[in-house]
């Protein structure tokens, strides 16, 4: 395919030693000649691919300096796009990087939307949806085994096994329209359900089994949103600071708004957690008040995880009982803190209130138990290894709808073979579930679903 | 010299699309070979300089890929750091950037201190060190004009100027010091006083005028800080978004600091205002109230603008005089805003209250006066072209304070000469010069004050 020339800061902002502006299209080399003025006047044009190349940046207006840089040229179809890329490394900085980018749209690049140079990378064919996809997971992921996961999808471990799939349904289909058209064999539509049920109960096999990870690919993708809630001193912020400083915490401010809102992650033992208005625990101690407040209840509907902390040296409250019920039916730890004091709780109570809950004791000021709770977090979601690398995982919201419409569809499709439904409509159903699964990787995939799908990447990729 | 293989992420830290460990030393290429794994097993050892390598990172303990990257292969000395240099581009994102670092590290590199790339190019002489200085000014450049003069002291136009006039200095004192060996002739006392003078004054009068760029270059690189005063309601907030709008704000979080200390830049034709304690303007409207606080004071003790904001349509209140008082004797322009609304300020006691300072009207909310405001802003420190391309500006205030010295020294040179002290006196206050000036490039610099220079760099650089 032929597209404009585009250009953006491929680095995150801030302040660093390097930052890139990346070009990328058939102009790329060109408009990169026009601005870059190399020791012995070498040109661009004229260098083998794959080479890096020092040089000023001039400002063809005032033929003046702009930036002192190194060029990186890659001609396609070996490039991230296929296309030819350009790659300009210079000081990093904002108003350096922002210089350079200023200087090639000047020339005649185009500012790249989000996503856009991945995009590129789909629509050229060198990868598939779902392979771009993970490009961003990787990007955003938050511990080593998110990581795994995505890198396994960008090297193309799910596209094969829905290639493979997808494969047996054609091979299916084809069988069928065979022995459709040779009606004259005596055993053709016994032979035909048999080979039919087999294979889609193969195929029905493969999904179930693709959505038995979803749950864990999601957490590992996404993070388990997580509360701690509990009566003031009762050492939720210790807990909070316990759980940060064992595992690193990775703090990442939301995009568009202005710190108002603070995501913090903390990786526990692989499984990111990450937790909930955290800026409200750590300033005040009021959280039990606010259970009554619409928002609070919401954060907790929302939540993945309750960390339930009480008093191990104090009497059962009202309140404590309280915070049970608001939190009944959703996963939660129970944690009575402060053992290294008297204690005064009542355990019974606690084990009754806990029920099936997980309890666990600690002393975060003594640094015991904590342990204890990491294991209890992590058992709680993933038994035997979290997120082993060599499984793939599916992780990603639109390929779990996918997979459950795929889910769907090849059931009917057994039903109906089952029960002795007419071929050709157990074929649409089989066609449907092939067309499904072609949605994961890209294939009949409709233009705006794509252009929405990059519009969620960040700049530069 | 040689050192040992140094590593970091040279990178600014978030999310992006490409990030950059950085290796550089002796052995770069051979930890590189290690983790690296191309197509057809390509090894780094045996490729051209400065080329680029497509393949994959492996955690040389399980043997699992890590990564997908990019490899960029410089040997020295044509590199940064005159040192066999390796780039690894990675996907951006910390985990991914974080597990490539470790990789290497895992393998022998060592972690690489603040600025040690740049300091490796200085040790290794492809850089002085006003160049190296100015490296870091490049990256932390907020404006444009504050860019080209890091730019031009980057590519050695302050070095170069230092050089001549130290060997000025060194061609003197060689004069001199032929004329002490043949006192025979006649009228040796007289020329070389002459010629003493001749020099010691040209090299004061580049000295002087380099000295004279200097509060200009100090504003282009450090920005001016800026603060807002008035009453409620005057218009601060509204005075700080026409700012920022017109402007692109440029925020800063202090390194080090959790979030509670916001600097926030505005590029004013060329000239960065760095705005002081928005946070407290965009909150609240109190900083009347706060003046009497102590650390109110300290703030405005510390500004070098105070942009005093007044109420057209309103009385002049005790406590806008009281702010008059309070910054007497600053640099400040006094804004009257409002005038869409009914005037009501007696606008003769104004002017006298502002007495020499700038005045302007402005209705910032019908956009009137802004183009005035931010002429008057410029105008109050530059005048002409601010930070004309071609000028050299000391803007260091290393640099400044030896520049200072050296010129206290080359004064004494001077009047030594003039009121007839001995030829030797006058030679040490000259080779006190020199090397005054040296130290501003770097030579004869104690070993000490080079790490503390290079301390205060980014990581990676």
């Amino acid at each position: 395919m032929e597209f404009d020339t585009i250009a953006a800061i491929s680095t995150p902002s801030g302040e660093g030693a390097i930052a890139i502006v990346r070009l990328s299209g058939d102009e790329a080399i060109a408009i990169a000649d026009k601005v870059f003025k190399a020791p012995g006047q070498k040109k661009l044009s004229t260098v083998p691919s794959h080479t890096i190349h020092y040089g000023h940046l001039i400002e063809p207006s005032t033929g003046r300096t702009a930036e002192e840089v190194m060029v990186s040229l890659m001609k396609g179809p070996k490039t991230f796009t296929r296309e030819d890329v350009v790659e300009i490394n210079c000081h990093g900085g904002i108003t350096a990087v922002n210089r350079v980018l200023q200087i090639v749209l000047n020339e005649g690049a185009r500012l790249a939307e989000p996503g856009e140079f991945t995009k590129r990378a789909f629509l050229n064919g060198r990868i598939d949806l779902s392979q771009a996809e993970a490009v961003m997971d990787l990007i955003r992921a938050k511990t080593d085994k998110a990581m795994n996961v995505a890198l396994n999808q960008v090297e193309g471990r799910l596209s094969k096994l829905i290639g493979q799939l997808r494969q047996a349904i054609l091979e299916t289909l084809a069988h069928v329209e065979v022995n459709i058209d040779y009606p004259e064999y005596d055993d053709v539509e016994e032979m035909t359900h048999r080979v039919l049920l087999q294979k889609s109960q193969f195929v029905r096999k493969e999904i179930d089994r693709l959505l038995r990870t979803a749950e864990q690919g999601k957490i590992l993708r996404e993070g388990l949103s997580t509360v701690i809630i509990g009566r003031p001193n009762v050492g939720k912020s210790s807990l909070l600071n316990a759980l940060v400083q064992e595992n690193k915490a990775i703090v990442t401010d939301i995009p568009g708004t202005t710190r108002d809102v603070i995501e913090e992650y903390v990786n526990v033992r692989g499984v990111p957690l990450r937790l909930v208005d955290t800026a409200g625990i750590r300033e005040t101690e009021d959280i039990v008040e606010r259970i009554g407040v619409e928002r609070s209840r919401k954060v907790l509907k929302e939540a993945d995880l309750i960390l339930l902390v009480l008093n191990y040296s104090d009497e059962l409250t009202p309140e404590d009982e309280k915070l049970f019920e608001a939190v009944a039916g959703m996963d939660v730890i129970v944690i009575v803190n402060k053992t290294d004091l008297e204690p005064k709780i009542n355990m019974k109570r606690v084990k009754e209130l806990a029920a099936n809950s997980r309890l666990v004791t600690t002393s975060l000021l003594e640094e015991e138990g904590i342990d204890e709770l990491e294991e209890a977090i992590a058992g709680l979601f993933f038994s035997g290894a979290v997120g082993a690398q060599d499984m793939t995982y599916v992780s990603n919201s639109r390929h779990i709808a996918l997979l459950n419409q795929a889910n769907r569809s090849i059931s009917d499709a057994i039903s109906g073979v089952e029960s002795g439904v007419p071929i050709d409509i157990v074929q649409i159903d089989l066609t449907r579930t092939w067309e499904l699964l072609g949605e994961i990787i890209g294939e009949s995939v409709h233009e705006s679903l794509i252009d929405q799908l990059f519009s969620q990447f960040c700049l530069g990729k």
